[in-house]
């Protein structure tokens, strides 16, 4: 009982031990995220389509819900660009931006992707996730930031467009381009301007002035905050917003209220898939930063767990007025930067962000969208990084052509084609290159008891044996194509009498394959040549014993290539030099 | 020129060789086919839902174009049965049996299949029908059967019944059978006890009786011929069909017409993914057969050429008034036994169909449908062999699973979902076993330079030392699996100073699996851990090189896992009893 309890509350582990030590690093590291939260939470719910509060309540209890169930101790849970991203596409099918609808189907995907988040997690399926290869994550991110960059570009520009894919988004925008307010274009690129030189330029500048390490950082951090600041001032003391600068308006001042999400069932039908992806993107984001600060400190992440932790806090979004949420890449790093020791970090941050909401709230009643667009520009664009692209094509063309097809497909159909296309694509080729496995036909090397690729080495042969070295498992997708490699060697060959195909390099053979390799045995019988194993893995043989193979074989199974050599060559083999 | 011709064309090939001696084997094997090819060629236009004069007009042309493209010496081309349940599903969704459209889109279907098998044979992706795995097949036709047989019922009653799954066509017979017509279920019993006698009982009997093997053979085949000819003259000469009982009825006399397929986009668009599903299923089929006569007398099938053999001949059926064809099994066997030499043999059937067709229809006119019904169930029930299960139960969980939910699938959603349910599944169990490795600690075998499980064998171990035997390719799919486990485990085991992968099993690795070994290498590095590999195959070094992994990496490659452990063991190594 208790044993199960602190598996699922890791909470109860690291809470008994809890020092007064850590207790002061965390608050420290709570107050530096809580700042940096403040924009990020308000521009993120722009990039969803809803209202700003909507950002700082899915801040709050998420983060406290994931402190009690999630694994990792520094991993920051909250709205992040693409998952943003992922939600408005997602809803903006099913409602129009600022209506009830909207809202409510924000509720219910959070609601969902809790639930298959928890679900996974409860049943162990993390694996799932694992069928997004690296680089089709890494070039669906990229994609993802360009997205959400261009779709920012509205605000800085002031004018109304719509569009979830790049050619809606610029069709949208060059359509609209007669009605730029100049007034929101000055305030918008002034402020990405600002953001860009503060994370580039800010911290080499203030060192040289002899400022000290930790002081900068945080001064760079608070760059968003300034900027939203001089902006806001800005439009109130000059009246701005009447000259067509959109503000951010009225935001209650509340703490998160308690929501119900519409959990109609043509309403989840709808958003189930979308929900699903986002389950699986947030979770690798997320689970990749949390490994790589736990790694740091010799820690340990599980990642079933993370997936009941990531599905409580979207649960806990969902009914306190939030939307999808998961663990972020930059308010990690930065909370582990800032020393966070524990969850109780992330717990703290919570309380700061709802004193901001029950309190700031009315400060940033003349905060402009361009602003916040801007904070989001210059956070996504250090997600765009094409570089993958030279990767991928440097190490193969499979993974190249895998990384493009999902670029593409994410920028031309939106995001969840991209990331289906990018899935499909890659379990697709990863089926065709096993499906033709290398097959080398060996022989011995003189003086040695090694065979190798008769094609590479000069090795001894027997025109009467064939033997054939198998580097793949064996599975029904090539099954088929041994029967045809072996028959069509051996009609072609005719002194041939026994085929030895070595083993050593099969991992696994399935149903399919031993059919495959009893359809070879009597065929080649028919031929009058024996069919001989050697080398077969312990776990393989296993596997043929439960089979009909063994019995039928017309050759036997040998322990080491070699002895199947002594045996079955003749006896002066004709030495073949190296093509 | 002349190459790509013999190519594409293999009768240029046998062609220039024939011999009289050739010639009359295949005069022989013609005329026992052809008897054998009446009924069930009729019988299987029943099934498909079309006239019967269809079947005959599916065997005619097919054959000969077959016999020009295709590699196979022996196989025969016509209308089989699981096809013909297929087209009957695929069209039934578009028309009603019986009416001009019905007929069309069975010509649209021939077209679409021949097409896509066209393009799979001139692109080389026969590969493609490697995913349907040996038990996959197999429990789809077993399942195939029984719907077959079932949907013969309503004949062998005299009933109307609709309904392509089992659980409808039950309900279908269910609901009528008060309507039952007495005569017709008399004859339909009579025919089917008849036709199995033929099959079991007869050759013993006539075997005993004294006659020739080969005459009694023959006999055998010539069953169903027997039994429309008894039943025919029965209701003729008793006026059978003025007592409900159904019968074929006039068909036209004459040689296949020149039909031209409905290729209007909607259409197409609607029968696209049952033709593909009918054109794999079919070249499984056919290629099977193929390859087992092939091997029997040592001739070489390229499936490449049968895919565009089969295409010209469903081509061939879509303009000749026919509807999809594919090899089948008995009509091969029959004219392989029969000592067909050459493609020539279908030809001449082709013709003594021709004949059949101008001639013989007006004598078909009294066949009792109940007849044709008969002939189908007794040849289905041979395809119908639950061993499957046993022996996919007694082999695999993975492999039971995937036959047992193709089967019910295919009974109750139909043949469609059945096959791509097969499909998705077996691939989906492949990826789940590959996504989680065998991984073994080694440890050294005293006395030798062997590393062998340490939870098998009394091996020697160092604890500071984790050497791991990776018994998969490494890929997308497990490689986060193995950042889990490698990091879990130096996390949990504070001596360990160096991890050394054994790379002897891993026969690729692709880009997503080298940025985790990155990831790995980065991460024991923050602990302190260096990280080696050994064994490291000649193919997946070549890749490695191409990555940045190994200037990065911590430790060293090293050839033999021997040669790691030399270097890296503390002096006095610790023996660890086997477990």
């Amino acid at each position: 009982m208790r044993r199960t309890l602190t598996r699922y509350l890791p909470i109860l582990t690291w809470g008994r031990r809890y020092t007064t030590e850590a207790l002061s690093n965390d608050l420290i590291a709570a107050v530096i995220v809580t700042i940096m939260l403040i924009p990020q939470s308000l521009a993120y719910a722009l990039l969803a389509g809803l209202p700003p509060e909507a950002g700082l309540y899915a801040s709050i209890v998420p983060i406290i819900l994931y402190a009690m169930f999630g694994t990792s101790r520094a991993l920051a849970v909250g709205p992040v660009a693409v998952v943003s991203l992922m939600t408005a596409a997602a809803i903006g099918k099913i409602a129009d931006q600022g209506t009830m609808g909207y809202a409510m189907a924000a509720l219910t995907l959070a609601g969902l992707s809790g639930g298959i988040l928890l679900t996974m997690g409860l049943l162990r399926l993390g694996f799932l996730a694992n069928f997004l290869s690296h680089p089709v994550v890494a070039g669906f991110i990229t994609a993802s930031g360009i997205l959400i960059a261009t779709s920012q570009l509205k605000h800085i520009l002031g004018i109304k467009a719509e569009g979830d894919t790049l050619p809606t988004m610029l069709a949208g925008l060059w359509d609209h381009l007669g009605q730029i307010n100049l007034v929101t274009l000055v305030l918008g690129v002034a402020a990405t301007a600002f953001l860009f030189w503060v994370r580039k330029g800010l911290k080499p500048l203030l060192k040289s002035k002899g400022v000290s390490p930790k002081l900068a950082d945080v001064m760079t951090k608070a760059g968003p905050v300034a900027a939203v600041f001089v902006t806001t001032s800005l439009v109130w003391l000059l009246g701005l917003d009447g000259w067509g600068v959109r503000i951010v308006g009225a935001v209650p001042q509340s703490l998160p209220p308690l929501t119900m999400p519409d959990l109609s069932p043509g309403l989840i039908g709808q958003l189930f898939v979308p929900a699903l992806l986002i389950s699986v993107i947030g979770f690798v984001e997320s689970i990749s930063v949390a490994q790589t600060l736990a790694a740091k400190r010799r820690q340990r992440i599980d990642p079933d767990q993370e997936l009941i932790g990531l599905g409580m806090a979207n649960l806990g979004s969902a009914f306190t007025g939030g939307f999808p949420v998961t663990g972020g890449f930059s308010r990690s790093v930065v909370n582990f930067d800032a020393g966070a020791e524990t969850p109780a970090a992330g717990a703290f941050t919570a309380i700061g962000l709802a004193v901001a909401a029950l309190a700031l709230t009315p400060l940033i009643y003349f905060l402009p969208n361009s602003t916040l667009a801007a904070t989001i520009i210059v956070a996504v664009l250090s997600l765009v990084d094409f570089g993958i692209l030279k990767t991928a094509w440097a190490y193969s063309r499979a993974d190249f052509f895998a990384v493009a097809v999902t670029i593409l497909a994410t920028l031309i159909q939106g995001v969840e084609t991209g990331v289906t296309a990018g899935v499909l694509l890659s379990i697709g080729l990863h089926l065709y290159k096993t499906s033709r496995p290398h097959v080398a036909e060996v022989g011995l090397v003189p003086g040695t008891q090694h065979f190798r690729n008769i094609h590479r080495h000069a090795v001894l042969t027997d025109p009467t044996l064939l033997m054939l070295r198998i580097d793949e498992s064996l599975y029904f997708a090539n099954a088929r194509f041994l029967e045809d490699y072996i028959l069509n060697r051996v009609v072609e060959d005719c002194p041939i009498r026994n085929v030895v195909l070595m083993c050593s390099a099969i991992n696994d053979i399935d149903l399919s394959a031993v059919e495959s390799l009893e359809a070879i045995n009597t065929r080649l019988e028919e031929m009058g040549v024996r069919l001989h194993l050697a080398e077969v893995k312990g776990p393989v043989m296993d596997r043929l014993v439960r089979g009909n193979l063994i019995t039928h074989m017309t050759g036997a199974i040998f322990l080491a290539q070699y002895d199947a050599w002594v045996k079955l060559s003749a006896p002066v083999p004709v030495p073949v030099a190296a093509q």
